[in-house]
């Protein structure tokens, strides 16, 4: 039920980056819906792929689609000024879904006994995949790559996991909360990884 | 029979507009032979991975790999000023490849009782996500996202083979026709979905 | 044996390579990690997808994940006056991988009865996709599409095993060493593919 929440959540927040993220590089309705539904499915996708659960799954998901169309729509028409507003909003609900679908795909992975490793790459794939592929399709370079602490929480979730640290819903809920605040720290303080240049 | 013709034509006409992009970024014949390949074999590819459709069938089409690599050829090396003339005729086979490609795609998803979401997706990427990795490999924003109404006809044939309102022979020739009128004009009349900006 | 040693210094010039084009576009270390990864092992995947080998393989690779990644973070931190140097090893060592690569794509397409047009595929996704994928992710023309001859000694190892021209041990690796030297070659000469304008 908690998971169902958080999953909607973080479906209706990667949805609306990409919306916003197709109105910035001027694409058209149907360039919103397409990066909408690639940040917030894109990433499960290619966690799937990856880890070769059946792909199937993905369509099943009909009412996290309908919510997603609608946010989109939303989000792709709405006034200007009321972005400035939304966007402090979105970054919160988007920590929200990087934890949620983190810890999804890696517990995903550890179910059907994947290497740590692969746990890992499960976890980064399902929560910062899909704005990976978001950025590749708006023709720039993907944010996760340069800017601000973001898929390590991600990768944090899977190594938690995959390390069999973190077990039921309890810990699980302590985890994502975790990642909730170290992303909101790392977006307030501008927080980096080294870089070399 | 019919069927093979279009899907020659498509294909065809898809492997010319790779090759006419390769030659606009500058890339060598190699490059040529990718976008060319990828613009029209991609699409599928893409396809059959996200409805889990196997994916040897896309090896066994021998003879449209030769057509693909000859079209790609006399592309590439074509005079520039053959380009000029071609161009109307590739925009109107491409129309033709477009919707045949978005037929066969939505209906392979159908055939594997694909719920209506995965037939749109289905036909949308059979259609046009072969372009879509030709943009990407080509460094530029793609041009489904941004200008023309184009994947929009490719999501309307799957919405109407998924919802069983498109069905036998005919009814599937007198869908092809419409939408590569429809696509004709939006061309014609430059056509465009809503920009925010 | 000898095997062994050739897919890991291909490993190590693949994943090093990505490290310095993240350097280069001035990524952060997690960009560093994603790219070097990338580029190493990227490749193989997007053939397994292709050619539907199980994608869990990939995952075994345990000491080939600690190899690289410790590959990618020397490479990614060592001074700016190291690369010069460095640089010309790295292409010499990439050679390596390419051609190891390529052979290894080809011989695991084979090994599957793939037809030839898979096997030549095959080869060239498992020796330059990696790189492939690593250029678009660091937001640039992909170098195989236009600078010097690169995937086209990939596909040259897919034609000759493709068509049994190449049995055994020793026919594979007198193949590795022509593919090593043409690719040196090709970028001692500046060697190009015909470009249109």
């Amino acid at each position: 039920m908690t998971w169902d929440i958080l999953n909607i959540i973080g479906t209706i927040a990667f949805a609306i980056s990409g919306a916003f993220i197709a109105r910035e590089v001027n694409y058209d309705l149907l360039g919103g819906y397409v990066l909408g539904f690639t940040t917030a499915f894109g990433g499960g996708l290619v966690r799937n792929l990856l880890i070769e659960i059946p792909i199937e799954l993905i369509w099943s998901q009909d009412y996290l689609f309908g919510i997603a169309f609608l946010g989109i729509t939303i989000a792709f028409f709405m006034p200007d000024n009321w972005i400035g507003h939304l966007k402090k909003w979105v970054i919160f609900f988007d920590a929200i879904g990087l934890a949620a679908f983190a810890i999804q795909g890696a517990d995903y992975a550890v179910s059907i006994q994947a290497p740590l490793i692969a746990v890992i790459v499960a976890a980064v794939m399902t929560g910062a995949g899909g704005g990976l592929i978001r950025d590749v399709f708006a023709g720039r370079k993907p944010m996760i790559f340069h800017s601000e602490i973001y898929a390590l929480w991600a990768a944090f979730a899977g190594f938690m996991i995959g390390l069999d640290l973190m077990r039921g819903p309890y810990a699980t809920l302590f985890l994502l909360i975790v990642i909730v605040i170290f992303r909101m720290i790392s977006v307030h303080f501008k927080w980096n990884l080294p870089h070399k240049k």
